[in-house]
């Protein structure tokens, strides 16, 4: 076998352990492993201007892949600005492998500028941290990140490698490693679960992760037809494939009284992979539950459980009779026209939203209607920011289309969002992905407006009002997205949005669409 | 005295301080301090639309004032996206306060999606970090994070507010603290210092922080005069003062063969709050040092003590000759014309560049011949990238615009470098700044393609060029501007960029002018 130095032997260990794809803002300190990836066509480098729109598309591929890719970024500061979106990473429960250069060794005494502490940075969001030390045994650190990485139901694991530990010889490929399967599922929760569900009282099933799609869902789907259990899915939700011919799932709402009457029907919730809902936010003299005192809260499965089989072994427990699931109708809404208006947008994406498409969902106070109008469209999944930091959408969605280049996207981002990581348009027309992002443009923070008045402060003034209104000047997102090489419209009428939308969704690259409100 | 909640005493405590700037993105959990800020007209309140714009802005402000902003920024994650300037503001050895909004105490147990350990995000910038645990205290906690912000030369003091302790009755304001002046310097090593410089061996000094302007600039300058010494800056320049009519102050090179050359004439160097001066990163069997290894080091004044204080000590020490400073002669280039050269862009920014400018500099590659250019043009200050971390230029000159209304900015910024935090636009559009912003669009991460073959990775192939390369498709900054309300054009002469320039300097708000390379 050739010599290698530490670098190349990280990176074709990641590539034996299927770790195919590399989001990337890389710096001085990276420059050796830039250098291997030079030399392995096997690895797919997707360049962002920005690290948020790294850590996010990384983000964005796991949930559709439920596998990781490698991020590498650059230094502490580099790491730093990925985090917001490591946070809701880390929310959404998805495998992913941070590598991050650090500094020569022996240029740690010096205390340049760009030092500093980067374990520290990156401890509060790697649920495995590890800095390498030794070139021969980088491979070995790549595999521990990769196992980490994928222990169930998806962690971030991030690996510190200083370039002399890159850049020197002795560098050995690591064999994959043996990926520790999830837990068994617990056998009294399985009994408990399924004789509340042969109570007869009003019961719902709040699931997260690999229940929201695929056999889990399915498995769902038949438990709730045969026992007339209601499935929920978080408001901070991963994915969820849902439409036409799929069991209903009821996604629960972001606002505490709309929840607490959601929830109010309920005597029992069962939760998989899931916390009991609560409110994002306190408020002075209000309880945060949005169950009712009575309702009794089980948990089937907690993460690092395996939640299809505890839904599988629910089934079986139940020994429920034959049933055909409760499947979604394929409807969609009749084309409205005339002015813009949120429930006609939400008609409009009803009445063209492709299939197969991941919708990746944004809108905060916007967007409310959207989900009810695409419940009979044909099966698609549906992507939320799982951790309450703005600025997800645009990231998410480049990931997404990397994994499932095969897939349309449809991003819905409010204004305010988009701002925070507006660079990964530029990433979605370097790439030419299948990218249709529509801006809700109300030149709002929204939600902030409405939980000023909310938390009993009464109603903002003139000066809390500047810090909530982003208008003066207005955002001219067609500009914005022209500047990053993405072709964009302005839609005023329901008419021009909806030639917009069915442009977008036949083009062969990103679109952007905004939407003044 | 009326009853006031937490979230007042808080601010009000600040504006008795003397803290009377707030450069904020809010969210939820910050309502209440937004509400009391409502109330408080003597805070001015600048909202950014993206973290790194506030914590770059607080840094660009407190370099020019000498005493604090504070920020305002939402738990954990929203403080996480202003990490990479906080890097470049710690640095820079500013005084800040950062506040920091975290939900209520009674909510944390229930692990709601915008949860995380914010003291640990806070912890590796914060100097002083502390979270706040009751409303009575609050105004308390507030005056020690201001001592310790403005604890020489400054430091970042971070407070972490929970929502419950904000909104809660029984705040109290507190009287301003007193400050603690810097340590005096040390005589024996003023005593040294001034042997080294009655040696008549070729010397340098090394200065940072407030040694390279006002008063420190001028007893440093008659030290010089008098002494044959030379005073040097270094790369990172947190803020120089120069121009005619100034002591010349030379700028280390960033590269190492560059500041090699420049630093081997030196057998003596003096370090005023400076380090020694290396190389960013480490390359492979080449030695960090800039200077030779003759050259004797010694610290008259490190980070703590009083640099102005202990360069006057040293001129009393040498009981110097009254001796005229060597003063920048008044002197421009000769505007230039035909093609963009960046000689001639430097040169016409020679020509222009008014009176009192402060200039925000972070070109990277493009921008080694601006200071030439500029050294005898009338006073202004300069302000470069402390920390490395680039995407600092905008936001810089956003908190410099808000600290010196009178003075205009000139914003020198790399197209790579300004898409980390292009939001700062928008800022400078709400705000009226008189801010004219240069955009150099090399299309590169030019400064990794020289360290990749400097490394001595040989030449990068397509795959690594695709992580340099900014290009395909280019960047339209006068479309990304203007879709911030910036008014922008495109220079593709140097006759376009000095009619540009000159419109941008006298216009009563932002201007940018993109210049492709």
């Amino acid at each position: 076998m050739p010599e290698m130095n530490g670098a190349e032997s990280l990176m074709r260990t990641l590539v034996a352990c299927g770790v195919d794809t590399c989001f990337t803002n890389p710096g001085t300190s990276e420059i050796h492993l830039v250098a291997a990836l030079d030399r392995i066509p096997q690895v797919r480098c997707v360049l962002g201007l920005f690290e948020g729109v790294v850590t996010g598309a990384a983000d964005g591929y796991a949930r559709m892949l439920e596998r990781p890719a490698c991020t590498l970024l650059h230094l502490g500061p580099g790491f730093g600005n990925g985090l917001a979106n490591l946070h809701n990473a880390s929310r959404a429960q998805v495998p992913m492998l941070n590598l991050i250069g650090q500094h020569a060794t022996y240029h740690l005494r010096l205390d340049t500028p760009l030092q500093s502490d980067i374990e520290a940075i990156a401890r509060p969001y790697s649920r495995w941290l590890r800095t390498a030390t030794a070139s021969s045994e980088l491979g070995h650190d790549a595999a521990a990140a990769v196992a980490a990485a994928r222990t169930a139901p998806g962690r971030i694991a991030t690996l510190i490698v200083a370039a002399d530990v890159a850049w020197s010889e002795g560098g050995v490929v690591a064999a994959p490693p043996a990926l520790s399967a999830p837990s068994a599922p617990d056998n009294s929760n399985i009994e408990h679960a399924s004789a509340m569900l042969r109570s007869g009282l009003p019961t719902a099933i709040l699931m997260t992760g690999n229940a929201l799609y695929g056999k889990g869902l399915a498995v769902a789907g038949r438990i709730a037809a045969a026992t007339g259990a209601k499935l929920l899915a978080p408001y901070p939700v991963a994915r969820l494939e849902r439409g036409a011919g799929l069991p209903a799932v009821e996604r629960v709402a972001y606002v505490l009284e709309q929840a607490v009457e959601q929830m109010k029907e309920f005597r029992q919730l069962i939760l998989v992979g899931a916390n009991a809902p609560v409110a994002y936010f306190a408020q002075p003299g209000k309880d945060s539950a949005f169950t009712s005192p009575e309702c009794e809260i089980h948990t089937l499965a907690s993460a690092g459980e395996d939640y299809v089989a505890a839904l599988e072994a629910t089934e079986s427990a139940l020994s429920l009779p034959h049933t055909e699931p409760v499947a979604e109708k394929a409807a969609r809404p009749a084309m409205p026209d005339g002015a813009i208006t949120l429930p006609g947008l939400a008609m409009v994406v009803g009445a063209l939203l492709p299939q197969n498409a991941m919708v990746v969902d944004e809108l905060m106070t916007s967007g409310r209607g959207m989900m009810a109008a695409t419940r009979g469209a044909p099966p698609h999944d549906w992507l939320g920011n799982t951790g309450g930091s703005i600025g997800i959408a645009m990231p998410l969605a480049v990931g997404a289309a990397v994994a499932c280049p095969d897939r349309r996207v449809l991003c819905l981002s409010a204004d305010g969002s988009g701002m925070y990581t507006l660079q990964a348009l530029w990433t979605m027309a370097r790439e030419r992905l299948r990218v249709t992002t529509v801006i809700f443009a109300n030149r709002d923070y929204a939600v902030l407006k409405r939980e000023f008045s909310y938390l009993g402060v009464g109603e903002p003034g003139g000066r809390a009002l500047a810090m909530f209104e982003i208008g003066r000047p207005d955002l001219d997102w067609v500009h914005l997205a022209q500047g990053m090489g993405v072709p964009a419209v302005r839609a005023t009428s329901l008419a021009e949005f909806a030639r917009a939308l069915r442009n977008g969704l036949e083009s062969d690259g990103p679109t952007l669409i905004e939407v003044p409100l």
